[in-house]
């Protein structure tokens, strides 16, 4: 948390820069190469560490290709050259206690992130093995920005969804050692205001503008927390798979949209 | 679902061996050897193989020591070996649909596995893409074996607490396609009960019997289906790490465990 506030501040940026790396997307010079991932990422981690308040590696994009040695060296790339910023690894792991331990293993030990999304479907004994790292946060998912997420997640529990369950259960409970954070898409502005009144100043994860079409206006004002941060609002594909315009390479363009997303969340703050 | 049909009826068995190879437990001779996860797991699936109607590695203890390599290895033995039992990949993911699609290309594609666990937090858009695998199966969390799964899943919505409300989304939605399964653990028999009422024919997966303490003749009676199959009941680390008698090594250890523990169940079908 101390981490994250300093990353807020230092580069005055509520963007968290993910890392989705889609071999079919990348460009072409990477594609041929075995270590094509690492170089894009780190080029894109280059590219924007000035301007983002966290980098957040989508673990999926690696799994699918077998790139999970590639995963530890761009971590440990960031975590070397950009010590101040936080490191999230989105992985939405949930398991039982004994099983969730190897998961925390994996996320805070191998890839060494400062902090872990995590399901909450399977209950406390599934987050508690992260809180035994006490320098490291765990992020819940409560309202996810996809479509499909109201199945579940809008379900009328006393009269109010089941997300705002989550978000009561962690801000009251989960969050004894202050090491909680909550994914809330920006997709949903009214119910990120709903959790961002549950939970006080508890940090926001939340993903859902770039590709997947939030409004930045509305997201901003209504998951701000009274110090005008609290969130970290993550853009992925809009980022990285930015078309160049004239002049620049895919760094630079990425570096022009993280810029531009940046300034279109402080117009806000 | 025709080669778990085939496997219960050729082992005239519903265990599920757990591959959870945690190294602190190994036998002395695989802690040094840096094959050695392979090596233990492919000797237990040696042991158990004309036992079990499934063999579920849990990925989380892989993840932990690095060890993807191991695991698919472990995958492509048993599936050439064994290819008539089915092989379960235990890793509860859930995403939005473009991520859930790479978890599928893991599981699928990069494992070779017949089915995934996942998590129905994100819901249906985090659970299709693996549907288009459509001779590959999804074991959809329900209600989970461990003391906390009670924090989300025993919420009333309209009267029912909310893993029956995920039973009948599955069984009434996305089982269009007859791909899906769910996890019911065998600590709560009276709502496995339950679950079989809503599901029907539906197979389970059933984790809870041996360390984790869940009654057998209990679990039989209330998971079974018409059919006196319906379940596959899981047991890891009883199996893994069970105590050799005289003359016995692990692997013949894990055999006797493996053998009573599906004597056992069919005692109670």
């Amino acid at each position: 948390m101390n981490k994250l506030n300093a990353a807020w501040a230092a580069n005055n940026s509520l963007l968290c820069v993910g890392l989705d790396p889609d071999m079919a997307r990348l460009p072409a010079q990477f594609q041929q190469d075995p270590n094509g991932i690492y170089q894009f990422c780190t080029a894109i981690i280059d590219a924007t560490a000035d301007l983002a308040c966290a980098f957040k590696p989508q673990i999926a994009y690696f799994a699918a290709l077998g790139a999970e040695r590639q995963l530890e060296d761009i971590c440990a790339y960031a975590r070397e050259k950009y010590p101040h910023i936080p490191l999230i690894l989105d992985s939405k792991r949930g398991d039982i206690g004994a099983t969730a331990k190897q998961y925390a293993r994996e996320a805070y030990d191998r890839y060494g992130a400062d902090a872990v999304t995590v399901s909450p479907y399977m209950g406390s004994d599934s987050v508690e093995p992260y809180m035994e790292w006490t320098d490291r946060g765990v992020i819940v998912l409560c309202r996810t920005s996809n479509p499909g997420g109201s199945d579940l997640q809008f379900l009328q529990v006393d009269g109010k969804p089941l997300y705002q369950h989550v978000a009561r259960l962690v801000a009251e409970k989960w969050n004894a050692n202050g090491q909680c954070a909550l994914v809330v898409g920006a997709t949903y502005p009214e119910e990120l205001a709903q959790v961002r009144a549950i939970v006080g100043d508890m940090p926001l994860l939340v993903p859902g503008v770039g590709a997947q079409g939030g409004d930045i206006e509305a997201t901003v004002k209504s998951g701000r927390s009274k110090a005008g941060t609290g969130m970290m609002i993550n853009s992925s594909r809009a980022i990285l798979y930015a078309t160049p315009q004239a002049g620049e390479d895919f760094a630079a363009a990425a570096r022009r949209v993280a810029l531009e997303t940046r300034d279109a969340i402080n117009q806000h703050r």
